[in-house]
């Protein structure tokens, strides 16, 4: 978990894959503000996405899935119902069976993200659980995500 | 409730008010298709944004809420992570304390709707949760989205 | 759906078998009570733990699985986190493939419910997605949920 | 965030505070287990119960609410619906403004947890959102779940 104070300080630019979310009624809790949880609804929503458009997934009936092995988050300003926000994705690192995640949660507009976070996904037979290395395709793809050292 | 084979039949133009929610990971339950549970916080979604944004309602500091007394929805077709829904926004009845709402849940470029459902709000005093006569902001703002008995 | 004045004054013995959820931190909107939406999740939670463990259900690998065709709900009284919620489920429509369920919702140590609301299940085979006659062991099951005309 | 071999290896008596869960239909995504997201509103349901029926917190009437700048979890092994969870709670860090959680989630009758993460709460004035001293009866109930450091 890098330094909140490098996490903050990020730029649009820092990420390569953008989806952009409506917040729910409900994201919000009584304290007014999206829940914490709901950020990672987000993260699963944009790195699924991704995985599904770009990377060949399809989570019926690929024979690989990851899986969530960690996760966190960390959380500079709050957001709210019905903010529009746009997620970025980056892959802080590669590996054979498994992929790092860091993700952007930017308010319209705005230049420097409110909350960031990510997690990392095992991949593993759908059935038996067991870890695998990645298909070719799911590689490929998430090597488009990969940023260089230096920007971390 | 209206008979189903009429609610199937809307179409796009029968709303009034829109806006689209990308759906998310977890909206999908284990049949891997959008849970029954999740057009209802849609629902509320779409309310509430229009009551923010066209009735100048403060869910935080105005002195009238609404809440839910009765909801309701009918679904046609299956829905599913990663679609886009456009939502149509519709009153079917609007008193003084209460209004009825109908919302449309349409796939992205299709022209019927894959659910139709609704609920009632009561305006209540934020505090001591009494029915009251909504204001006229509001009621000229949800007069907006009143469609004709022969359109039912 | 029922008036909601036989509704509200249903009693715990008219539903037969029950469950006890706590409400989550999320479950409460920005107006301090349990969300609308929040119940239709418990719903499906009552159900489908019924199905699992008195119908022989199993939802990865039954070849039938019941699809929400339309739901309902009624509040009568507002819940909030952290109460305690006993849900009590009966069927009021057992037919040859689908099922209409009926759910009460009690505060603990409440005799009469919070809300009441239900759904219509309608099974389907898994993979094709097209309606069946339900099986043997689940109609048996859902048999000992049926209750009297005359409770109704 | 300490090493997961050691995370791992925790038992319930290294946890204070417990509460039982029923887990929802929905906690389940398309992979039929408990998705990642939803640890996060369990921990945020055990951590708020705490602070309302111990340390005398009223989420909508205190002057101070805490709010989560920083959170994570590590998962060893999948959950899934309708499992029971007991989570078990406490406090790692307890300073001035902000107290650090963790929480270990534990299968029913099992010894050691499925998944073990955490957050931050920084208290803060309701209102203005500025962080603040927590109040002494906030403090002294919060210290009953501080463990040894050696435990850790």
């Amino acid at each position: 978990m890098p330094g909140s104070q490098t996490l903050r300080q990020l730029k649009r630019s820092d990420f390569i894959y953008f989806l952009s979310y409506h917040t729910r009624w409900s994201d919000n809790d009584q304290y007014s503000h999206v829940n914490n949880s709901i950020y990672y609804h987000l993260f699963d929503s944009v790195v699924n996405t991704f995985l599904i458009e770009c990377c060949g997934q399809n989570p019926q009936s690929s024979p690989l899935i990851g899986l969530v092995i960690s996760s966190w988050c960390q959380f500079f300003a709050p957001l709210s119902f019905p903010d529009v926000l746009d997620l970025g994705l980056r892959v802080t690192k590669l590996g054979n069976s498994s992929v790092t995640y860091e993700i952007g949660v930017f308010r319209e507009k705005e230049g420097h993200p409110s909350a960031v976070g990510g997690y990392t996904h095992v991949f593993v037979e759908s059935q038996s659980r067991k870890s695998a290395s990645m298909r070719k395709e799911t590689r490929e793809g998430l090597a488009k995500l990969v940023v260089e050292k230096a920007k971390l």
